[in-house]
């Protein structure tokens, strides 16, 4: 799929105008990130996702300064997502803010949104629940969900850090574009394959903590103190750090 | 060795009772729940550490309704650890906050720490570095921390889940105990050792960007809105979940 035609297929979807763009934009740099499982195959999906509203608008609906609450309210994913990043740019927290995100489906490539939020100068760490994909290592049906965790560090002097980790071995995006089979769809770590296990599990309960069992994401945001990122690039002497083209 | 004797070692080591007794009860803990690696063993390792201050206590030296401080001021980790608990316990966030603590090492078996909050009903995330230990799953000098991530779930309706995860295919205590070898120090993962990498070093850079390049510890804590943990308890049906024994 070519830009022009992803656009216009997420325009036919009926999003308006700036939601069809935070979509594109957000399909674009997964693309151009080398994540194309995360990219314009998404459109696709989101072609035959069922009860699919594109003209809901998320909404925050708490805020105090150690904590907000966001509602999806029938939004997509990323749209709430989008508008969470946005918030916190305008309104950046004066030390450190938890934003839980209820009934916010799907939410993308994690990182994207962490490095958003590190050009403007924030530290982030970000997680979300997703339907439960990965089995126990000890079999059974899939329990947890690939729960991935993102983490964005600022950098002054050049490129932010961008972590993003999936629990699961393949992603499922790599299901959807059969470039992996859905028995492949396990935790990662092979004989270790219950630390992965034990990560998603964890993360999936710490954002139910927030906001229920319906799917949804927890971000946590601060201004950092320090800036360790130029320090580690140089310790790493020119080795591929996470995040990195 | 035998609890009498860790009792005796640690105030032979001159730590106050409440200071002792803090170490002790971790230890044996981490005894009881099988993490020998970080049990008595480490009263060895504290009689051999360096510039040990057993009469140092930490302090708080900012507070806000989103995010604590602490500096360790020469007292080891544990103690740092156990006080920010107690305090947290004492006055519990309105809604969430996230604690920075400096000069925080070592810092234990981090799921008995989140345990202890969950136990009080509060959902927590920890995470804490330590000397680098880990390379680049390219190869080269140890880069990154073991850096553990920690996750503890309140369970009204009985035991918590608690989540504790090393980045390490083995953990420095087994090192130290003779269990492992140092060449196996490695990020865990095997073919995708780059994940578990990716996250020592983005949790590592994360806890650097509130406390700087000193080793030391973050925990966001919140109330928690839900109560995930026994239903997820009930989808496992009987499967060993993390954190239990």
């Amino acid at each position: 799929m070519q830009p022009d035609e992803a656009r216009r297929r997420l325009a036919d979807l009926g999003f308006d105008e700036e939601d069809a763009r935070t979509l594109f934009d957000h399909f674009d740099e997964a693309e151009r990130r080398g994540k194309v499982s995360h990219g314009y195959a998404r459109i696709e999906w989101l072609e035959t996702l069922p009860g699919l509203q594109p003209e809901a608008k998320p909404a925050k609906v708490f805020s105090s300064p150690g904590l907000d609450r966001w509602e999806g309210r029938g939004a997509i994913g990323y749209v709430t997502l989008a508008a969470i990043c946005a918030d916190l740019a305008t309104t950046p927290p004066v030390s450190a803010r938890v934003v839980g995100a209820a009934g916010c489906f799907p939410t993308g490539a994690l990182g994207l949104w962490v490095r958003r939020l590190a050009e403007v100068g924030l530290v982030a760490l970000l997680t979300a629940t997703s339907p439960p994909r990965l089995p126990h290592p000890a079999g059974g049906e899939p329990l947890v969900g690939t729960n991935p965790l993102a983490i964005g560090i600022p950098n002054s002097e050049g490129e932010p850090i961008v972590v993003d980790v999936s629990m699961g071995r393949v992603t499922h995006g790599d299901v959807l574009l059969g470039r992996a089979s859905p028995d492949e769809l396990v935790p990662f770590g092979g004989e270790q394959a219950h630390k992965a296990f034990a990560l998603a599990l964890g993360l999936g309960l710490w954002v139910e903590s927030f906001v229920g069992a319906d799917y949804g994401a927890v971000l946590v945001v601060a201004q950092p103190e320090f800036d360790p990122a130029a320090a580690l690039r140089e310790r790493a002497a020119g080795l591929r750090l996470p995040g990195d083209r």
